[in-house]
């Protein structure tokens, strides 16, 4: 991993750790179970979302609170899916970033309200008047991004219960709402702070977007649960399509590494100053969890 | 009912269908089970708290663009809230508003996507710029909201857990968090739309929010299902304590009185003009669903 991108990540998961403490989320001894929850289901992330907001401000000179806000919102955002997602309802996971899922540490009343409060918090963080003029449109626009994301959910469900294996159309339109919006939210989060617009910036993040749901194939084909921080293995053993059953493991990688190069094309006219988001595109189809 | 409030109760309840229908959440044959679970989730509500958003916005010349954004934007919410209370992990309900609730029509995996969705879709409503200058403050405090409706969930439940009966103060507290942030935000949000502040329009959402709550209990234990449109009798059948079982039936409903009362006198500064807001403090006193 090149060494700014390393750096730059660390930094994000240091502000997601600072903005759970400061919003009252860190594990304490007179801690509300909600706020154990909501915190438990934030930590040990990547927060390769936070750090797609620090970047895409840094290219547009975004002040510090409105960046960290809406950088810590996407977190949330992401957080409060994967908690639902892990529901016995619906994925029935038992660990998450290396962890037990806030249904196993706790109980599922608990978890559906943790995922509800996550996605409260994260509008709240966001609408709030310190993020600026911008801060109604930057929220309404997440609430576009959260809508879709649930929307490839739901086509995810139902996908599983139908006999004919989705295509490779089918499945990329499915990745492009359930992953793919909350990652061009968060690549473009910098120009919206500002009132600007970044045609760049989004056909980057629709590039790493769509690697980045081909290297999770990728993973639950070849990864270790260990390593990945949850279970492997899951979607081959179920018959599902993925873009490994469509594409072998080797036409997937292909793919992945072709998109990591539209994505840095895409970012041309930044110059050295892309540099970092160049290398996370790179990593985010050489990642192993 | 007195005839201003049951035709602007009915106003409401009719400008909640037609923004279903024009957010693509009616029935239709080509609709996503998304949408039409979304749909079966606002449908058949009494409107309560779309009519305090429209009625409190009449006070203050609120455009209707705005106002009617606001309106449907509080039903989502509670919409949303009814949908995961629901569930079987939570208060195991079959039936809301006479019909099956979502789980039971769909699944478990739905109606947790369902009330996700109806949540975004809230904020997604007043975040909009066409709500005018305020968005962004409005959507904000809508979060805050929001957040104390959950807050105050989880204090439920874990009242539930505990051995001694909560406090008549500690169901105060509860309730004004579970029920009263929402009708409070309904209440206030046409002064917050053209951003002035309403002490009087405050103090009522408070007293009704509480009278709200104790009319519940008494109708808990008095209530009929098929007129309630959902099953009765379960607090007192699981020994929880309620305003009932502190203050008696016939305290309970002179409490409720005395609220109903509080509430028209704080409106005194509207003269005539809150005639309508204070026919539905006595309305929720009254109600027998």
């Amino acid at each position: 991993m090149a060494d700014a991108f390393r750096q730059a990540l660390s930094d994000a998961q240091g502000m997601v750790r600072r903005w759970s403490e400061k919003s009252g989320l860190a594990q304490s001894p007179d801690a509300s179970t909600l706020s154990m929850a909501m915190g438990s289901a934030l930590a040990g992330g990547k927060a390769f979302r936070a750090f797609l907001v620090l970047e895409s401000s840094r290219l547009y000179d975004v002040d510090e609170e409105p960046r960290e806000r809406a950088a810590f919102a996407i977190e949330c955002l992401h957080a409060y899916s994967l908690v639902h997602d892990d529901l016995p309802c619906m994925d029935d996971d038992d660990m998450r970033r290396g962890r037990p899922t806030v249904h196993r540490e706790w109980d599922e009343a608990t978890a559906v309200l943790t995922g509800d409060a996550l996605q409260t918090l994260a509008f709240q963080l966001v609408s709030n008047p310190r993020v600026g003029p911008h801060a109604a449109s930057l929220t309404e626009s997440l609430a576009r991004a959260s809508m879709a994301m649930v929307r490839g959910q739901m086509a995810d469900i139902a996908a599983e219960r139908v006999e004919t294996p989705l295509t490779l159309q089918e499945i990329t339109q499915l990745q492009s709402e359930k992953t793919g919006a909350l990652i061009t939210w968060a690549s473009t989060a910098g120009p919206q702070l500002v009132g600007a617009h970044s045609e760049g910036l989004s056909r980057y993040a629709k590039a790493i977007g769509l690697a980045f749901q081909i290297a999770d194939d990728v993973l639950d084909e070849t990864g270790d649960a260990a390593a990945v921080g949850k279970a492997v293995g899951k979607d081959s053993a179920a018959g599902k399509a993925t873009f490994v059953s469509h594409l072998g493991l080797d036409g997937a990688r292909a793919r992945a590494r072709e998109l990591v190069e539209e994505a840095c094309d895409a970012l041309d006219t930044y110059g050295d100053a892309a540099d970092t988001l160049k290398q996370a595109a790179q990593f985010v189809v050489d990642r192993t969890h």
